[in-house]
């Protein structure tokens, strides 16, 4: 028992589109095999999102099961947060449209903006308005529709990234439960590697830029796969090592779904056994700001009250961190 | 004197780009008179950054500015967060572009979408990390690059838009100075009267999408004007009540710029004299995240410590509200 308020995640939902894109189905669209996918990123298959609907359909659908499952009435949340790389449109933030859909109408809210690490960034940012007293109930979001800047010729981006995304509540708590440390980082020399050319400021969108393929995902895999190895697993050993844990008291790693390798060395530098890592690429692929928040939802009914689960990320920005969460209730 | 910590504003600066386009040159481009935009929106001028430039140069040069004032090296800063609906890129964030440049290596960042509300909201969003102790140094930079969403062969926003912006470092403090209070709303129901039609992921870009000019700023201003009176002059009079203050004891109404009839009855519902009043928008325009902080930087130098400043704004989402802030410094 201690006086100090934390942030207990105190419910998740998840929720991914029902039209699977198979590694078989992209067989068929682009130079690569099942085998090929499945060795490289031990992904099998990801969920496409239908035309038309943006990054807000997969946001209403978790929050509105959220807030049934947690009993409360959208009407309560106070702050939602939705981190994402694929707005609904770049205003208003998708975060408002999103409550508007719920009839959140007490909650004021924003988009923030952090790639991979944007729902670890949002749970972060969350917290402190939970800490400080300010809100009672925050909405975070992780949720892309990645298939709306991924160019579906191009084999080695379309293989990786998928669509869906969550949500967690957070709540005030006495009991030590919740958001107790995180340790965040950017680095944005990082943008060469991994970025969007155009339809930002720097060069709005034309018919030269769409027709370049310019408003796409833009990835150079190895020198990110190499960025991504080192610094995920040194600073989620980091945030073990500095609040006393050992890879017995540590219940769950939530690692970024980006690629199962930079997942399998963040295990392996952290000293933990795979049954300990939640894993569900081969499913789902990158969902960005998704993949956390679907972790959790996925592995929610195994997680018990007092579990100590080291969340962690890298990313686009590049951005990096890791947030040690003391599970606050039992399933 | 007090024991709880708040977040300071220790410094601000702002940058705008140095070509300006006067109502006289736009009488060339479109079908206007500089009678009609001054009359009905108090705007002269505004300032446009150079083709290729994105929304961070902005930031950049603002923040290198403000640390430089202040004396401290930019690797110091904590957190950097970019408020903005102009980023470079969608990803990776202006925030970690603008630190890589800056050297600003030991801070992480993101950007916070909130259209023009954006720079109220990071610096409430800001103020709960000093809060709570888990940062020292907290950059919040609001800046706007409109002209990179701007179809200047619209007369009904061309005329009202400009680029520019500014950022402020908060710290601890213990004197009960700085950010003191927030009433910060949303309500998606205003995206159909002010939003970008593509560009995200309910309509990414296409060829057609841009011939129709679908990724630029739509507004139908008759009824954002409507909604922006009375809501902006609402929360503006609700933080000063609730915070014991009267019209003779508000130095500074620090309002967003987008049209002076707004800031008029925003001042009059508060009852407060013009001369309270920061209005610069006829040299800028509306700059989006970029207004209050530029207020702030042309008025710093008659600032005192323990100055009563209400900021206010109003803006797509829609998004609103006001931020009562206790000035920390003399000039």
């Amino acid at each position: 028992m201690s006086n100090r308020v934390t942030a207990a995640i105190t419910a998740v939902y998840g929720y991914v589109p029902e039209d699977v894109l198979t590694n078989e189905r992209l067989e068929g669209m682009v130079e690569t095999n099942d085998a090929w996918i499945t060795e490289r990123t031990g992904i099998r298959e990801r969920r496409i999102l239908g035309k038309g609907l943006g990054t807000s359909e997969i946001g209403v659908r978790s929050v509105l099961a959220l807030c049934e499952k947690r009993g409360i009435d959208p009407s309560e949340i106070d702050l939602l947060i939705c981190a994402t790389v694929t707005p609904d449109h770049q205003f208003p933030a998708t975060a408002n449209i999103i409550c508007d859909r719920l009839g959140a109408k007490n909650a004021w809210g924003f988009d923030l903006m952090a790639a991979c690490s944007g729902f670890l960034y949002g749970l972060t940012t969350g917290a402190q308005f939970i800490q400080t007293g300010k809100h009672k109930k925050v909405v975070v979001v992780g949720a892309d529709k990645m298939s709306s800047i991924i160019d579906y010729e191009d084999r080695a981006t379309c293989i990786i990234f998928g669509d869906g995304g969550g949500a967690v509540l957070l709540e005030p708590n006495t009991e030590g439960l919740g958001v107790l440390d995180s340790s965040l980082h950017s680095d944005g020399g990082g943008c060469q590697f991994l970025h969007q050319k155009a339809g930002g400021s720097v060069k709005p969108a034309t018919i030269r830029t769409v027709e370049a393929h310019e408003h796409n995902v833009y990835q150079e895999g190895k020198s990110v796969f190499k960025f991504a190895v080192t610094n995920m697993a040194e600073v989620s050993a980091l945030v073990m090592e500095r609040n006393g844990l050992t890879a017995d008291t540590v219940t769950w790693l939530v690692p970024h779904q980006a690629n199962l390798r930079i997942i399998d060395a963040t295990a392996r530098r952290m000293g933990l056994d795979e049954n300990k890592v939640m894993i569900n690429i081969a499913k789902y692929g990158n969902t960005t700001a998704g993949t956390l928040p679907l972790c959790l939802w996925e592995w929610e009914p195994r997680l018990k009250k007092g579990d100590n689960l080291i969340l962690s990320a890298f990313g686009g920005g590049f951005t990096w961190g890791a947030v040690y969460v003391k599970w606050a209730y039992g399933a």
